[in-house]
């Protein structure tokens, strides 16, 4: 079995958290001084493991292992959440160091964000498989501050570099070690979750047009109140959807905008974010078509008519079965019995990397599940758990 | 029946609509630039129609009138919403400058801020009977930009002006016109609505308490989405409100604050911003009563605990029954068939001096029941009927 240096792994993700360092947590959104600080923390280590490291034009670093294949590309995202956790991302990125520093014949990657913090998100994961235009570039923004992603990548010393494509020829396939970001394992008592696949998430915008009026003034039955109808309509979902979805589909309301949102107007429009996602094309389909169900009756019911807008649908990623094997067998190997299979509920750069090379993920657990916050935690003994497992995994599918 | 000058009172209204215009409307915050020079132009007019005109303290603008009495009080507010319409305040203000015009003895008065720009609201009328303390002054802050009510009134001169008190001893009552903000006159084909009452508002925060997590890893049964518990009260109290409420109880949902509002993120926190109106106290207590137990089953059965906040609690003002008798024969007069008895949904200054004088209002159309919109409008001719109906009943009152 292939030694990894747990010790060098923990200090590599203690050093990388003092990056943009915020309570227990960091923040170093996508191209800040922050992230661009961890990205040359990156490459100087992964020259220090003996990979000959670079930045490509839209920030993506990769650390290229220098002698003969077969290889296995490891890796994940570095940048975070505004505010957020330590682990999401840097973990599966400094489990690639560690299988690299063990000698394993693996290249690193740290795609850029994968977070979103400009609109499309994925940006690196994207770019890598050729999914990205230049056309998409021209156009993104900073969700935060509206920054072109032009300017940002010319302000970080990108503009201008060019874009790496994997080979996938090069590679077995793509492992990517991430926290649970929820509390399946913790609450099996578990240790490590063997990912079975990325869930799409599939994305609305509902809109609302009432009238907006005096609170006083305008009677009930004279009324357009647009954030009642929406709130029906959200009430009508939580009570329809789960006869529709899946054992394992989850549904959000992120956001809900009344306007003009005084105590005494009457809302003249209001806006929902809601999302559902699922592991299955079928489920995913069921949902849509209740949620259209669902809108056509607030129509015909509500006196603000609603608009529902389609923001994205994305395509589940089924996990690679022969590198699902090897995560499986590792797992046992590391922790006998307190492993599990699992879907994955977040999207993650490997469902990008799956178009074009046989790719699995790896859990540990997430404390309390808190995650996309700065509190996101897992224990020192977790993490060695996964890097140890994902380093045997790695071997098997190398030795294969 | 006195004369009332309406083409002097409708060049008065269009005059005072471009001090601060915004589109059809007008812009004039409290305190604003444009607000005060509004009150300068209004003291000009009072002292051109031979009233002695002042400003106090808070703002409020007053046109004495210099002879014997009996006397009247007429006024309403002068400022405005933010970009709102052009007749809410300033129509019963230019209504009192009308009949002083045309020789009635009556005082004219502008309340400072109606509006409420300035939290707790109605400074001008509550402080000019003596229910404004200075320590409120002093916390009292601007909703929109958090400047203190203190630098306000610096900023605008105000400083250290004497505050004025009504005298009840000086006046038969107060009548104040003012625009419907609703479409029951309208939808009726009529003209007037003499008021027989000023709903009391009640004020709400409802505040929820979730678990902040990643609208992926965490299931369904696991949740702890505040989103979702306030959109389920919020049901309940659509559906049980009515079964409490009365004929003519309004209640209202202005705000929905999800935390922190991203699509992908179970929203840890939701902020309610409720109200509810009516003239009776009796059903006020009934709906109170009723949303204090949607609340506690909502905490028996939701896993996000909701807390709630009473804001404010006001008393319904009963118009005074001299008053309105004399409102509704001037109201036959000016428009025989073509008025009727309305509660008022909208709070009024009017509430206010029905403390400690005998005090009525006047109610005329609103185009489409448009309120707090700079679309808010009313024809000239029901302008001209307002007018006309409140100087033939100040006569009514000051003769009898």
């Amino acid at each position: 079995m292939t030694e990894i240096d747990t010790e060098a792994f923990l200090a590599d993700l203690y050093a990388l958290r003092e990056i943009g360092r915020f309570r227990t947590g960091v923040h170093r959104p996508t191209f800040s001084a922050a992230d661009m600080e961890s990205r040359r923390w990156l490459m100087a280590k992964l020259e220090e493991c003996g990979l000959e490291a670079s930045i490509d034009g839209i920030g993506n670093v990769l650390g290229r292992h220098r002698g003969p294949g077969p290889h296995l590309l490891v890796g994940s995202h570095i940048e975070t959440q505004n505010e957020a956790g330590w682990l999401d991302g840097a973990l599966g990125v400094v489990a690639g160091l560690a299988l690299a520093r063990a000698g394993l014949p693996v290249d690193v990657v740290a795609f850029a964000d994968e977070e979103g913090h400009f609109s499309g998100g994925f940006l690196g994961s994207r770019s890598a498989i050729g999914a990205l235009t230049e056309a998409e570039i021209d156009a993104a923004r900073n969700r935060t501050d509206g920054t072109p992603l032009r300017a940002a990548l010319e302000t970080a010393g990108l503009a201008g570099l060019p874009r790496m494509r994997l080979d996938p020829a090069r590679y077995r396939g793509f492992l990517e070690l991430h926290i649970e970001q929820g509390t399946q394992l913790e609450s099996a008592g578990l240790h490590l979750g063997v990912v079975s696949g990325i869930v799409a998430i599939w994305q609305f915008q509902i809109v609302f047009a009432g009238n907006q009026d005096h609170a006083g003034g305008t009677t009930m039955a004279e009324r357009r109140d647009a954030g009642l109808s929406a709130v029906r309509l959200l009430a009508a979902i939580d009570r329809e959807f789960p006869k529709v979805c899946g054992p394992r589909s989850t549904w959000t309301t992120g956001r809900i905008t009344l306007d003009p949102g005084g105590y005494s107007i009457i809302p003249g429009r209001a806006e929902v974010a809601f999302q559902f996602r699922d592991v299955s094309i079928p489920v995913l389909e069921r949902m849509e078509a209740c949620l259209e169900a669902l809108v056509r009756e607030s129509n015909r019911r509500e006196r603000c008519p609603a608009t529902l807008t389609t923001l994205s649908k994305a395509i589940p990623a089924p996990c690679d079965p022969d590198l699902m094997r090897a995560l499986s067998e590792a797992a046992e190997q590391v922790c006998p019995g307190r492993w599990q299979v699992m879907p994955s509920g977040a999207g993650h750069d490997a469902q990008n990397i799956a178009r074009i090379l046989p790719a699995a993920m790896l859990f540990v657990p997430s404390i309390g599940g808190i995650s996309h916050h700065w509190a996101e935690d897992t224990s020192d003994a977790d993490l060695a758990f996964g890097v140890r497992a994902l380093g045997a995994a790695a071997a098997r599918v190398l030795v294969g």
